[in-house]
C-alpha cells in the first residue's frame, strides 16, 4: 500500500526545493522502508543544487539521514521494523572484489544508475510520474525506501539529529582522519576548510591525538567553531599560511587536509606538508575539474596525496563506531548541530550555507 | 698533497663533457677521499646537460659510484683506508627531524649549496678555477671527496660497477616498491617506463611477489628487458593502455609506477589503477612541471599519489640490504648492465641513452 510524504523535490532547474507530497510504495525485496527521523543539509546536495553535478530529476535530495525501520521487504533478515538505522549513500554489493577487501566505498558491483534502486527502479512517484531518490536514499522525506545494505542499524539512544550526520560529514571527517591517513598521535595537522565536514576533520585529528591541529578559513565564526571542537591554533585564508604552519610545525604539517574542493587550495596543499607529509583531498571539486600538482615538489619531498571518498568507511562498521564513540563523549556531535530546521525551512539552510552563515543544519521531522 | 684525476667535466655550455685532468685536495675534517671504480651514467646527469635543471659550474659530472676509501679526514671514525663503499648523492646530517625519523631522504639539516661540501667549499680544481662536484659526489672522476655520511661501507666481494648502480637507481626503483608503495605480494602493478631505473622497479616487484607485473613502453627492446627482469605482460604505450591495464587485472591495477618524468603520462597514472589504487611518482620531471590531476576521480575512487624521492632510502640501511640481496642470488643487478664503458666514452653513453638505444652503461675505472 503506498504512503504519502512530504519530501523536498528538486526539479531540475535553478536551485530550489519545493515541498510537495510524494507517494512511496512498500519496499520490494531486499529494500527496506524507512520513516526518517532527521536529515542533514550537506554540502553534496548543494553542488547538484547549484549545477555543478548532473543527475536525473525530479528528485528528492537529501543523503545524509537517519530514522526507524517501518517495514522490510522479503528476504531482508538483516534488520526488523522499529530499528534504528543511519542510511548509507551508496549501497555495498557485499560481493565485489572491494567489498571483499573492506573497501566498500569503492565498490564495483553491478549498480543501477545513479539513484535508482538496485533494481534500476524508483519506489517514489508524484501521481504519474516517477520521482529520483538522491544516491538511492533521498533523506529529505518522511519515508523513503532503500536496500538493505544502505541502512545500518545503531544503538536506538543515539537521537536522529546527531545519527543523521554520521550518515555522511561525521564518517566522511573523521573516516579521512582514521581510515585514509591514519594520523598517530603526536602528529601535526592543517585543516583547510571549516565547513561541517572540516570541523569533523577536527573533530577526528584531537580524538587521535594530533598536536598541532592547525585550522584554516575565511570566516571568523568558523575558525571560532574549529577552535571549540579542538584546533590549537587558527589562520586566516588568504594570509601567508604556509609560512605561518612552517613556523607552527617546525618546518611543515606531517598532514594536511583540503576540506572546500577547491582547485586553487588543492594546489597548494602540498606547500603545507614536512618532506615526506601527506595531503588527504576531501572535499569534492566540481566535474573535471584538474588541479595542477607541482610534480617534482611532490616525488623530490617525498610528499603524498590520498584520495578520501567517504572517509575510507565500510558503513556497516563504522556508522555503529562512531555511534558509540558519540555515546561515550568521545565526540561532540551535538555540538555541530548550529540549526535544527522544519522540513519547509529547507531553502534557507541552504542559502544559509552559501552565505557561510550557519555552522549545520539538521532538519528534524516530527 | 693535492693529486691529480681524470675527470668528466661539463662547462655548463651545450650537452658534451670534457674528460680533463683536474686536481682534488686531501679530504677535510669529516670528509673521506674516495678512488672511483665504477660510475654510473644516470638519467639525472642528462637532465643537467640537456638544460632541463640549473646548476653551477663546471662540474664533474655522476652521481652514481662506488670505489674504495684511500684517506679519510680528522675526525672520521666510521670508515677506514680500504674500505669498499657505495656513494649517496646527499649526505644525511643525521640530526634533523626527518634523519632521526627514519627519512634520511628528506634530510633538512643545515645544507650547502647544491655541488658543495657541508662546509661550502670543494676539493676540486682546475688550476686556480674551482671544480664543483655533482650533488657533492661528482662520481665521473678517478678521486672524489666527499662527506662521511655520503659514503657506505659495503661488503668488499660486490664488484664496483653492480654498487654503483646500488647508489641511485637500483635503490631509487627496488626502494620505490618496497619504502615508499610497500607492495604486499600479490599485488598487481603496472610500470611506465622501462628506462634503468623502470626495470629496477620491476626487479623491485618481482622480489616483493606482485603479480602480475605489467611493463610499459614505447621501445620492443625495452619491454624485451622487462621480461627478464621480470614482467609478467608487455603493453605497448600509445595502444589503449588502460583499457588493457583493467582486463589484466579485472578492474586496475593495485599499484602504478611512472618511471619517465613525463607530465603525460603521470597524469594519466591514475586511470590505470583500480579504486583505491595507490600510485607512485618515481621520474623526476623538469622544474617547475605541473600535472594536471582530476581531483574528483582521485577522491571519489579513494586513489593514492605518492612522490618517491631516491626510493624513500636510507643509504646508511638501504645500500647494504641491497647489496646483501645481490650476493643471495635476490637481486640481478649485473644483468642490467648492457655497456661497461671508458670514462672518455661517457658521451657517446648519453647519446645511447638519448636514443634508447641501451639499457644502462656504467664507467668501469682502471
Amino acid at each position: 500500500m503506498p504512503r504519502t510524504a512530504l519530501a523536498a523535490v528538486h526539479d531540475g532547474r535553478g536551485n530550489r526545493l519545493e515541498i510537495k507530497e510524494i507517494q512511496v510504495a512498500d519496499p520490494g525485496p531486499g529494500e527496506v522502508l524507512v520513516r526518517l527521523g532527521a536529515s542533514g543539509v550537506c554540502g553534496s546536495d548543494r553542488h547538484v543544487l547549484d549545477g555543478e553535478w548532473n543527475l536525473p530529476s525530479p528528485t528528492v535530495m537529501g543523503h545524509e539521514g537517519a530514522g526507524t525501520v517501518e517495514a522490510v521487504g522479503e528476504g531482508v533478515t538483516g534488520l526488523a521494523p522499529g530499528d534504528s538505522v543511519i542510511l548509507s549513500w551508496y549501497y555495498p554489493c557485499r560481493r565485489c572484489r572491494a567489498c571483499a577487501a573492506g573497501k566498500a566505498w569503492a565498490c564495483t558491483g553491478t549498480r543501477a544508475p545513479e539513484c535508482l534502486l538496485p533494481d534500476g527502479t524508483t519506489r517514489l512517484r508524484d501521481g504519474d510520474d516517477v520521482v529520483y531518490p538522491y544516491l538511492a536514499v533521498g533523506t529529505m522525506s518522511e519515508y523513503t525506501v532503500v536496500p538493505e545494505s544502505a541502512a545500518v542499524r545503531i544503538p536506538s539512544d543515539v537521537p536522529f539529529d546527531v545519527a543523521s550526520l554520521i550518515g555522511c560529514s561525521i564518517t566522511t571527517g573523521v573516516g579521512a582522519v582514521v581510515n585514509n591517513a591514519r594520523v598517530p598521535a603526536g602528529s601535526s595537522a592543517v585543516v583547510v576548510g571549516c565547513g561541517g565536514v572540516g570541523l569533523a576533520v577536527i573533530m577526528g585529528l584531537a580524538l587521535a591525538g594530533a598536536h598541532p591541529i592547525i585550522a584554516v578559513d575565511t570566516a571568523e565564526e568558523k575558525l571560532a567553531a574549529a577552535r571549540s571542537f579542538g584546533a590549537t591554533h587558527t589562520l586566516r585564508a588568504g594570509d601567508d599560511v604556509a609560512a605561518q604552519v612552517a613556523e607552527l610545525t617546525g618546518g611543515g604539517a606531517d598532514y594536511a587536509f583540503e576540506v572546500i574542493g577547491r582547485v586553487e587550495t588543492i594546489e597548494t596543499l602540498p606547500s603545507l606538508l614536512a618532506p615526506g607529509g601527506v595531503g588527504v583531498l576531501v572535499g569534492l571539486p566540481p566535474e573535471g575539474a584538474k588541479a595542477g600538482i607541482d610534480v617534482l615538489e611532490l616525488a623530490e619531498a617525498g610528499k603524498t596525496l590520498i584520495g578520501s571518498n567517504y572517509g575510507g568507511a565500510v558503513p556497516s562498521l563504522d556508522f555503529p563506531r562512531l555511534a558509540e564513540l558519540y555515546l561515550a563523549g568521545k565526540l561532540p556531535l551535538d555540538s555541530l548541530i548550529s540549526h535544527r530546521v522544519r522540513l519547509d525551512e529547507v531553502n534557507e539552510a541552504f542559502d544559509a550555507m552559501r552565505d557561510g552563515t550557519r555552522t549545520r543544519s539538521v532538519i528534524v521531522f516530527d
